[in-house]
């Protein structure tokens, strides 16, 4: 295992058939609690690293069922049903007993099919060409990732004026950086902050409740990409009485669409 | 109970705590098992009709581990955590006691907030502009929605020719016609046909590994719609190895976004 937090973060210890245990991180610690994308990310390795394991990810879906204490998890993913190359999981996590994460994965052996060009990326500036953010973050989990933005970044003054559009356009990759895998891969897509941040210029009290990620790349081609960037585009849908979802795509440097994702996030005021 | 195919299809009997027997129906069979989106209508159901029910739908994610056979089956909704105001839930469809589908769904008393006008739907014609399909569907579940196809119907002619893209614009309702409800809507969000026949005009072997839809209207708002049509727009992202996603949107005939949706499915080929 490196060294890497991510590695760190998401490392479990089979206590059972189809029980691990794990433990949230410091490194990716939010305002209250860990940062989604890694929670999502340890939930789908209960996954990865299950011995009934058929093929790759496919699908993940993960439900925020409770902010997660500080500390130690206990989560289940279970086989429900195997066929010839795929397999679907059910997935709980929970803390003292009580449910903190409900999920399901679907696995799957590919094949070469026709598969056409990509939907091709914006044409925007290469990463190292748009500029780091100047400081560091008060939430930790923040540093754990370089985020260069090219459009719709935080508000740079929070004066509650309608944007009118949520979206953003940004280059990401962990930090330090790391070979991307299919773990990292679920963290990198819960990056973007709350939609609605960013639309009303305002910092509302807000939450995941739910998040699916479609894989479209294999551990192969993820693993060719290494520590390059992912660029990732972002916006809102619909925003009405508590909630708000969002759709995201994310590219690689060399234009290959490596995930779509979708959330939707509930919202105060 | 109306005498609606739908509401005969999507008819549960509770077995115990968490346990309800249904059937497939022939009304909303497909061409090898019954329609997935009366699958995800009868899942949805098993929580609807639960004696512990807090609040309305916000979020379903369903994944079709196997083709349903004909007959009946068995479907547990555990309500695997309680809170204030949400509901979070853990869904499973057995035949012969194997598992046949895996789901999630999120609940919630949903309060009046801040809400912005929904991202508008395109300038089309309205419904009764729009011509109905000249012949009656040998697929029988195809014949329990009426669609008025704008753009991207099936095509024409099946000669292989790459279309370059797969947008679909349609207005779809029950028929007969029937009040809109979340289950009818979660139907309703799995009637597009799969985007890789429009893209490729070539019908190669598909099936919806997993599809989710996010609910941004009430139980009552949908009430209010009555037998009004949606607008639904539908669009694959990635074609790559075997799997294609595909984004959708699904507009009231008043202009309200009523749901998105979201389903990854495998193809042959």
């Amino acid at each position: 295992m490196s060294d890497h937090p991510l590695d760190a973060a998401i490392a479990l210890s089979p206590q059972g058939e189809h029980t691990s245990r794990g433990r949230t991180s410091a490194a990716y610690a939010n305002m209250i609690g860990p940062f989604g994308g890694i929670t999502a990310a340890q939930a789908l390795n209960a996954v990865l690293q299950h011995p009934e394991l058929l093929g790759e990810p496919i699908a993940l879906t993960v439900n925020f069922a409770a902010a997660l204490a500080d500390g130690e998890f206990e989560v289940t993913a279970r086989p429900a049903r195997t066929n010839r190359s795929t397999q679907h999981w059910i997935i709980e996590m929970r803390q003292g007993g009580a449910t903190v994460l409900t999920a399901t994965a679907v696995t799957a052996v590919r094949r070469e099919t026709w598969s056409p060009p990509d939907p091709p990326m914006p044409e925007v500036a290469r990463p190292h060409d748009v500029p780091l953010p100047l400081s560091r973050s008060g939430v930790e989990w923040v540093n754990r990732y370089e985020t260069r933005f090219l459009e719709g970044g935080l508000p740079s003054t929070w004066d509650g004026s309608d944007l009118g559009h949520s979206r953003t356009r940004v280059w990401m990759r962990d930090s330090p950086p790391r070979v991307l895998d299919f773990a990292s891969l679920t963290g990198i897509a819960d990056v973007f902050f709350p939609r609605i941040w960013l639309r009303r210029s305002l910092f509302v009290p807000v939450g995941t409740v739910s998040m699916t990620v479609y894989f479209h790349a294999s551990a192969a081609e993820l693993q060719a990409i290494g520590e390059g960037f992912l660029f990732g585009q972002a916006e809102g849908q619909g925003f009405h009485n508590g909630y708000l979802d969002q759709k995201a795509q994310l590219w690689s440097e060399a234009g290959q669409l490596v995930a779509t994702s979708h959330q939707i996030m509930y919202f105060k005021e």
